[in-house]
């Protein structure tokens, strides 16, 4: 267990994919996030009933000074659908999805609970991409000029990102002369994060956030650098301790077999590595990799938004691992037909390339987001998780980001810029409209919202959620569960569209 | 009347004295502030029971971007009186004056309020300086760099002043180990725009503002241009209709002087001007000066903020235009009568220079903030006005700030950034704790938030009060209203800090 493995969970985006396409050191290895075929991976990007047109807006560089380059535009994206609007004269709604870490159109395929609501909420759809991802590049759309080096990756962060979501929907209203339309903001992950931000910040722009799995808590003196590995941990121990044990001793068998003469071969033809070169780090973090990911997609129907995946993947990672047809000793194998549950659930996997290091939703951007403001604690172990011990070090990742970026952290700006202390008694008082879900199978959980903080500010838990369950395509399998917190969101937002039209109504 | 002196009134800071320092043109020449004695000028700082400390803090030069210039650090200056402080222990409270566009000191000799209830608050007392005024110049306090060009200049924005804020008063708290005192903000006029916004955008650092004499609305679609200057007519006309036409006639008066052979000389002893190569423009601006601030300041007690003052100075004004020893005829002597209870109240003066461009105060950032973010549409008139009617022009405003600085306003930003549309609806539902004040003789009430919008932002509107006239020190004239809505702002704010405590003392 390198530095390299714990250096690159530290960075990881919220969907942990970086590619790490800027600067290598053999402290800082690539790393795998998924090994699958060529044909697996065309096939990732599908989604059922997605339509929409893509637009692209002229966006300022920086919101917030006015040096001469701050007045450079570049294109932003966003993709829209007026389907099912009910129009500017009816005031009808306006659902706009705050885009994450990634390619809006990734995004866009993954939240069907927008096109699926908008159709009864007569709702303009728009998912805006954040900058410096997907096609919203600055610097001329040159991603090479724009990945540079501090001073044009600079202008990606969160506040600025805000302040292009303000300015598009502001504008795009006064265009489509529905300046009274109430806008609803929806987001996963990183994406709810700047959803729930965005309401507090800009409640003059939007009326209400739907906040999915956002861990707008998940920051340094708010949460225990441990608690995402010990969801995860868990995760498995709820399916069978002998899973747990399992997984908790792999890194040692791994270990001692990898130190055994004939080992690496063993441990490659055990894991159908492609590689010849491999290092037993690259194997434990391409397992460390697929328990992560699993544990945040462990949803209840089958699905492929970071890999393809049967339902419930984590049960069946441990019935893979229980497996009567294995030999009781066979730990390696265990391992490997439970990490074919995430890599090769097509089952048309050759060999897995663990250098593989590609970022097909074009996630890299998150790695200089983690370097300035995103310090995010992840990555910590106990003696309880499945992964080995390890404490999380502030010093680490700034001495890495140093090395990466040449850039020193920021470790307590997002909790001077939106607050996280005393969320309870603060949001009470200062704020309104915001849905909080989490499930909490999901280990960005441990960082999220789970307690009401008032009649508008309410807090969805469900035991048996993933990460943003909820804002998915519902199918036909779906729990009752599932169902329920969707109905229950649904009504919520109603009310707050309703409750507009009031207030509308009442100051005309 | 010259583009000079309506472009002069465009760009006027909430406090007008501009001290043009960084270019000029025949278009838009020096215009005078305050043209006094110097035994006058020596006077104007002084200010009773105003003890406190001079600290620095080192500020981060841009908070919304990672560029490695923004990272430089500068000293930020801020006072601090703990002599009436209950303590960390006590979680006593913490009174932060967010400053606006001058010296902090100012500020803090003007904002009794703050110093005479500390005692009963057991309050801690800050003023925080605004960056680029005072001493808190960025760029190692080289004011020449700070304020060279755009891209030094550039870092002058509200928005980075508030996160200025949000820094310094966590660091404090944090060293303080105080972290748990409720703060509370008070700002007058610009400093309660930001007060406001502070409150709106950083609740979790402040529980509540007092926002006074503060123009959120003061901007373009949201206001007309044409009521700051109806507002200071009505203020004269309001003493008498004859008062308000002498005014209304001068400016005619003056050019058919002007234009007489010998009238500038006439006009030059009228007024005692200092200078021998005056154009009637320069005497225009002088006048206007007057009446602007007079009506600004028309506080019921003596004072000297802005200069010397008697009690009601625009009713002492009328009456020198009323004067019953002056010849019905003699137009520009009462004009000079009028002039003078603003420009020699004291009696000590010999004569004006009308080209003073003078900044005791230190105002002259404004400029660049009213070139950038700051597009508050004020100097228009219409056939009411005391003023010779004029259509305010955003392209006037654009083409004299591309010319000063080459640079093009945003004129939305600050509407996009903190809202005013619909604002009874929005904060009805976004925010709470905040007391808009107004005095309806303040030109710049026709800005302010005028109706209460909810049980916590409430609008305390009085028909005789005049620029932030509540923050001042109270004195043993005070009439009854002022005491009743010092009495009343007591109140609200002692009932967020003792909700405060409750809501901590649930959470814990």
């Amino acid at each position: 267990m390198a530095l390299g493995l714990h250096f690159i969970l530290i960075l990881f985006s919220l969907y942990l994919v970086p590619s790490f396409t800027l600067a290598f050191s053999p402290i800082l290895p690539r790393f795998p996030s998924s090994a699958v075929s060529a044909e697996l991976k065309q096939s990732s990007h599908s989604a059922p009933n997605s339509p929409y047109r893509t637009k692209f807006f002229p966006q300022i560089l920086d919101h917030f000074n006015f040096n001469p380059q701050s007045n450079h535009v570049f294109q932003q994206r966003y993709l829209i659908n007026d389907t099912f609007w009910g129009g500017a004269k009816n005031n009808a709604p306006i659902f706009v999805y705050t885009g994450n870490e990634g390619n809006i159109e990734w995004f866009t395929q993954n939240t069907g609970f927008m096109f699926e609501n908008a159709p009864s909420f007569h709702a303009l759809l728009v998912f805006i991409e954040h900058r410096f991802y997907g096609k919203s590049i600055p610097f001329g759309g040159n991603r090479k000029v724009a990945y540079a080096n501090a001073s044009t990756l600079g202008y990606l962060s969160s506040t600025q990102a805000l302040a292009d979501y303000a300015t598009l929907i502001i504008d795009l209203k006064k265009n489509l002369s529905a300046t009274d339309s109430p806008v609803v903001v929806f987001g996963g992950s990183y994406g709810g994060m700047l959803a729930a931000w965005f309401r507090m910040k800009y409640p003059h722009v939007a009326i209400g956030a739907l906040a999915s799995s956002a861990p707008i808590l998940h920051f340094m003196d708010l949460v225990s650098p441990d608690i995402f590995n010990n969801i995860i941990s868990q995760d498995f121990r709820s399916e069978s301790e002998n899973c747990y044990k399992v997984l908790k001793g792999s890194w040692k068998l791994i270990e001692d077999t990898a130190n055994k003469p004939g080992g690496l071969q063993l441990l490659q033809k055990s894991f159908r590595i492609c590689n010849n070169d491999f290092g037993p780090g690259s194997l434990e973090n391409w397992l460390r990799t697929a328990w992560v990911y699993t544990a945040m997609t462990d949803y209840p129907t089958p699905s492929n938004f970071l890999n393809p995946l049967p339902a419930y993947p984590i049960k069946k990672m441990c019935e893979a691992i229980e497996g009567t047809e294995r030999e009781k000793n066979d730990g390696l194998g265990k391992l490997y037909a439970a990490a074919s549950v995430y890599y090769n659930y097509t089952g048309t996997a050759t060999c897995f390339d663990l250098d593989d290091d590609s970022d097909p939703h074009d996630l890299g951007g998150w790695q200089w987001q983690a370097c300035t403001e995103m310090i995010m604690p992840v990555g910590g172990s106990n003696k309880h998780s499945i992964f080995p011990e390890y404490e999380w070090s502030y010093q680490d990742r700034a001495s890495s980001c140093q090395f990466f970026y040449n850039v020193t952290p920021r470790p307590h700006w997002i909790t001077t810029e939106f607050g996280g202390h005393a969320i309870q008694t603060v949001l009470k008082r200062s704020a309104s409209n915001i849905i909080f879900f989490n499930g909490l199978r999901d280990p960005w959980s441990g960082g999220g919202v789970l307690k009401n903080i008032s009649k508008t500010i309410v807090a969805i838990v469900e035991k048996r959620g993933a990460h943003h369950v909820d804002l998915r395509y519902s199918t036909k399998e779906d729990p009752k569960w599932l169902k329920d917190v969707r109905r229950q969101e649904v009504k919520i937002i109603a009310s707050w569209i309703s409750q507009y039209y009031q207030d509308l109504h009442s100051n005309n």
